[in-house]
């Protein structure tokens, strides 16, 4: 099984940006301890700032090998209408994660442009909102 | 551990109602194999179509020795801050679940009166967003 | 034939509350004129302030012997989206019934939640109004 | 007894439109009909696609011998403040009616201009809802 | 000097209409006094109930030898953006001229399609508000 | 003179809950301090989380011996237009308090559904506020 | 018969400021041709840029000799409710002027505050708007 | 190929309303340019200042031998849901014209009523968006 | 004890104005009921309808020996933010009072500037909402 | 003449993404046949999922030597106010084409940011629409 | 060079109130530092809580012989258009500042009434924000 | 001191784009003059029409040897939260710098997505809005 995650703007400062929100692990060292626990899946990662690349890499998991995408959208998730439209296009499965609790936060990130073309949501566990994610698909 | 499940309106139809959004298991059946996946884990299970219930539930079970509950408030979740108030007015955690992905139903499934109050939300993976949720306070 | 006839929220005070707006005759006595002119027809008669009570007997209705539900949701029509499920989860057909114009009055009464998932709607024409759904069902 | 039947817009249409929606029999063959088991009653008919000629027809009957009026306004409920307020100009009580149920279609259906002014509303019958308006006036 | 009075729907009732609000003296009588008033003016009078025959008849006044038109569009008023195109399509002045103060009635009412391409307005004084019109044209 | 004070949902809590908003009192120790206060008042207490039991109370004391209604309607006061209705369908005066000052919490405890029914409103003192409201009744 | 007409903030600038759109007469010069023009009226005038100063010479006024009022209350039209308060209050009628044309400039001044409780609005001829009123008071 | 072009509200001023926006030509002249350069298909032209003429035009058209319809709704774009509905109602495909850009006009013309019904839209190109839509048809 | 009342905008009118709404008792008799009632506390008076003053006299109160202020700020409650930041700035507690029940008037009523601020609100019972304030303090 | 023709997000996939909306011909078959029909004109293609991109295309095409662009922007036609004052910026005329008819889909697809400082907006042809546009320009 | 500086309601506790968002030093030892800073700048200071003096002031400075003004008009940014219209009406430019970001404080703080009709805004950066407006003008 | 200066979208055209609103000076030739006068400050200056460059950048810059960053984000100041989140999680110091006063432009404009997480706000001022906010920093 082929899981690809996707990580969008600013998720490659976790373990440094504002701890008190999004924890004090990087994404590297859980990367690691997923990978362990789920040795029997290959767990591609990517992260970018530019919704263009998260665009693309959609379409290529999206036409390729992968059999889910876990994607935060950060951000792109309350603004971006092209990567909804992305998500749409492609056949692969997508489920939707966030870090934090997005409801408990500002208003407009109550709501998400891409929440209706993915498969499901997980938000507000921490990092471990990722591996559910990857429970979800092994389901 | 002791985790309460909470469902609410119409969710005692599981099986029955609408099929195309809704699956064709019943609930009592689900929970059997829940029960048997998690045996280590006493799992209480409640319905009612009253908001009221639900509240005095939430009560009962926050003042308990519940270590986590898990609420489908159905479309209470959508009006209802009496239950939002009670959540708060809690302990234990709460995780938000949802059988069908609300985001890609009507806007008005789209607000959530206690996302912001819960630990977390999952929601579109059919009765397996139940299993989740345990596996997250498992975590 | 059976008809069920359903009276949500403070309803039972009719011919007592506000004569201007409901009339001054009381439901019980409406309801006998009602059976003796329908003599043929089955109409049993439900009553209650709570919105969970309501969706209980939909319920039942719904998956008994009923073979249509006239609705006056009272103020619970303009704020209750769980009412709505309950109508959209059984398959008897349920027309929505009003006894004032709810649109010559104030602006929250002009929506309705329930109207949606109704077969229809008869509204302005006092008690005569239950009577005129009723006639919808016979025909 | 008499009785004025008046369509809006595209209510020529009928029979010919959109039968998903509203049905494939003609307004005519349905009066006859009508005019055939109300036989104590003369209905009057008139149809027009301009909103002027509505407005003109609601004054000739509201000061002639009509004793009702049964208006399904169209396209033109939703947006004629000026039928609005014809209908409130004239003594003759107006029910507005509708043949598919205007609640379960798009949201500017879900408005009507003349709701208020009216006596009662009947909607989501089909050709019916005519019937039932011409009963409420008989009693 | 030519000045061209138009009314709109249900104008034509004046006199007849809810006189607690428009008063009970008909547009004819009045438009006698008027026209006695001021004797060295021709003041053509038209009305009508069709949105499509006010625009006609402001072309025809405005590229003919009217010197100005005072406008009663009626509810119109709120809701027509094609009589605001005629407005501003044609050089004669139009004034625009209410008899009730609308903006003690309906919400609807305070908003007006008209007046930004008026050259003014007067409204709430009844009949008198025609007479203040010409008023500001002989000035 | 009898009084009824009605607490709505998640009031029991009240010493339990949030006593940085709500204090740490609970109310059965106020509620004596406020009957020995007023020992020549009869002062009923009711306490439900269910919105149809609030309604239910406000009827058997509105038609009751009751000569004034002490009304913390709780979440319910933001989103109930039933119990609101059942406050205007009975003749005793209703007074509506908060214990906290809703206006300084999140915007939707800004709005309230009752108030325009009731006769007066008291927020902000903590439990003094009921205390008030009966001082307001005694005058 | 005593008239006054009261100016609101920034009318001191009459003749000076922007002149395309407030004309470049001084109120004082056109006050003088107004006294002549009607001098069986005593028109007394009062300018303030302060609200309090308004309320306090309506209240004065409306207490006093004055048969009507002319008010042009600058941009406080379109934010004071207090003003508005002051109109209701006092028993003199109050005619709204404008010298331009309100509706053709910006969006936030197209609502008036205080139409709904003044007898008319006049707005759009320039200071003949002011002549207008009075011929209304006169009429 | 029979092709119908249907003109709206104000657009008989062609070539004389404000040529800054609508350009110079009258649209007879323009006509002649396009039946010559199309030779081989007959062009019908109708317009109308009345919405009740469009909805008629539209049904005979819809329901004769024209293969395609080319309208401008002008002002009746922005709020003739009626027209919409006639366009639903029949067969033949319409294209909605406009001769300036809406979209760079007020707000209020950059909602269309009509597009949603329509096979597609053409705007901004002067009187060649006709031109454009026949090219459209022949295709 | 030090009390300090300030009223708003209109309030000098107090037994003038609109009796229905604010009832037939000047405010200065009825001070002096209030005074005899609490002869142990000093309570000072203030009234203007200018904004500015009443944030001058909340300076003044709020940095001498006032202990509690009673507010009511008229039409300014709805209306200013600069009276909710001078509330705001100063330590001593405010607590919001209004004769009539604001929420039961007109929609822009509903809404309080400075009620988030405020220590409390108490409104809707006449002139005695002053005497309840007092005894909040005295509490 | 030169003319750039700009496909933003998703566009890539024309031929694979969701035939029923899209068509089922790849944008490159699509363009031979384009040029083939257009052989005195120069058709450059430029396509890309990045909004910056799109910009920086814009500026080198509208500063360089392409004398028309048509751009079906994707979904950023909804959410970029960058491209929007990018073509604002430049002198070469843009026309905005569209393979579906937005204005049939999601309501967030009916507003764009950029139709305002387009020369003109093509919608709903398929792929013709681009052609169409090259017409336009041709013109 | 003479420049006005004048600040608006509640500026006069500069030092006193909430040091947290203000800070603690008073505007006259600020000024004293400022006038030596631009000893050859003659820089005039008014401060008032009243809405009308400060249109005054701006009157007085802006017929005469300021050459710059720098406002803080607290409160009144965000309700006042009387001071956006004496803004708008005078030639001397003005600059908008705050002391305190405005737009991480709450909604209402995010709309200027008046920004539009300054020369610039200025705003976050404490009583240094009164410096760089200086700086500006000074360029 | 280190200072970055960052430009977004559309602003490399300055000099070239829209003069009356960007003024005619290139922002390099603008660079040497600004470097010439804070010789004593290192300036490095990033331009991208690409949100997720200036992201990256903000990274860089914000956890380097950058002692503030002067950003003006083009357009994306009104659409990207994630430029917001950027800035939010790094500790550099923002100012968000306009060359126009985005304030008197349309009303998109007028919102900022950014101002809340920046230190402050400087608008207007032309290029000299970025002196004023490394004077700003000196402080």
């Amino acid at each position: 099984m082929n899981i690809t995650i996707i990580n969008g703007p600013n998720l490659n400062l976790l373990g440094i940006r504002e701890p008190g929100i999004y924890g004090n692990e990087g994404f590297e060292s859980f990367l690691t301890r997923l990978r362990n626990k789920y040795s029997d899946i290959t767990i591609e990662y990517f992260q970018s700032n530019h919704e263009g690349d998260i665009i693309d890499k959609l379409h290529e998991a999206g036409f390729g090998k992968t059999d889910g995408i876990v994607l935060n959208a950060g951000a792109y998730t309350h603004t971006s209408l092209a990567i909804a439209d992305a998500i749409a296009a492609i056949n692969t499965p997508v489920i939707e994660v966030h870090i934090s609790n997005v409801h408990s936060r500002e208003e407009i990130r109550h709501r998400s442009m891409i929440s209706g073309v993915c498969r499901g949501v997980i938000a507000g566990f921490g990092l471990d909102s990722y591996r559910l994610a990857i429970e979800a698909f092994v389901k």
